[in-house]
């Protein structure tokens, strides 16, 4: 195995490029173990790993694996506890449009917040929704933080990529009903809902909330009726609630 | 009012303190109008303001104001937008006791991520809850990143920090149902629940889950049964999604 102590290594520069979203077109960084085995699993393509030398043995069966120095990890990684691995995972997109004939699906809108996308994700998974489509304004779901949030979700059920207007044309066209989470008290608590098979359930940005396109599309406005004096829920917490009532 | 454009001044120096737990006995720093209208409203002492020049008009009817540079203001603030304002709270904590022989609350026991233990307390204040209790190895509830995540409901309910022990000692002798979470199937999903009006809802450590001395002590076991392939949740989704259950 290759062994690298320099910070200066072009290949250590290339892949810490990695951490600005304008060099993720093809590949992303994944930090820690139980990442890296979720990829694996996944089947994922791991183009290059970088681990410090006491894991070498674990790696064997890797021929694209670096062994580097501390330094270098915690140059590569983003959080504090790397845990002794990094690596370089190709993308795989969905590059068709979801079939939103059937199924349920988290729609974010305009999500800015990496934690909040990527705790959103990992909640969809954990209710047994069929993809999360997130707007093209919303938060990269490769940066590391995402990915810390995520869980490494995103190895388990479809995530697309596309604009507001484009996702609401794709669920009329199928008639999945859209509905949109709003604060307003002029729509429906989420407990007197109907029971639905097939829906989007819209997530709005943390500031704003949904847009007055989406409010105006939506088949449906929900709210989470609260008891106590606070004026809101965060969105993840929002969505959390929501997504284990409907499914 | 006073004007003070230098980072080396005492006043500032003193209050940036405050950014360090050991320094925080007796007051705390807010930032942001919200959290600062909150403490207005809700009585609590407002020891020093901090604001740019632009609000002193805003701020006549408070002597303790000190107008400050753009720069001295983010230095005292920790986030990189603390629009304009940041002040010294006095800290008014519960020193007795909660009554614990009636009304819902939410424990956590040893949560270690300061945006967990302020998303769950603001949740726990949407739900209606009737007070909040933290171990004494839970994130400190006054730091700038808590405050942040709970949006003032501190100001709405009760929080008291006491020791596990403590806690559990004070449920039974109140006769307080105590409801732990664990991810342990080996325990009743949420929904199986039977309905209580009084209880204590336990939330652990984000790795290591309620210790063995809770889970002994609990007089339920609860776990969100899931469906997809997550293999947990966040949790303060997981509290989320149960007080709402629950209440």
């Amino acid at each position: 195995m290759t062994i690298i102590t320099s910070k200066a290594n072009s290949v250590v520069k290339n892949a810490k490029k990695l951490h600005q979203k304008k060099y993720r077109k093809t590949s992303y960084l994944i930090e820690g173990w139980h990442l890296f085995e979720e990829a694996v699993q996944a089947g994922a393509k791991i183009e290059k790993i970088f681990a410090l030398v006491e894991y070498g043995d674990k790696l064997v069966d890797y021929p694209q694996t670096v062994l580097v120095t501390e330094e270098i990890l915690l140059d590569l990684a983003d959080s504090q506890t790397p845990q002794g691995i990094v690596a370089i995972v190709q993308k795989e997109e969905e590059e068709h449009l979801p079939d939103l004939s059937r199924g349920k699906y988290l729609f974010l809108e305009d999500v800015q917040d990496p934690g909040n996308v990527g705790t959103m994700i990992r909640t969809a998974d954990a209710a047994g929704f069929s993809g999360v489509i997130v707007s093209s304004k919303s938060a990269d779901i490769y940066s590391l933080k995402t990915l810390r949030s995520m869980q490494g979700s995103h190895f388990h059920l479809p995530i697309y990529r596309m604009s507001v207007e484009i996702f609401v044309e794709e669920a009329k066209k199928n008639h999945l009903p859209i509905l949109a989470t709003t604060l307003s008290q002029n729509s429906k608590d989420y407990r007197e809902l109907a029971r639905l098979e097939d829906f989007a359930l819209v997530m709005g940005n943390e500031g704003q909330g949904i847009s007055p396109f989406m409010a105006d599309q939506a088949d449906q406005l929900v709210h989470i009726s609260m008891k106590g004096q606070a004026e809101s829920l965060n969105v993840a917490i929002a969505a959390g609630i929501l997504m284990f009532y409907l499914s």
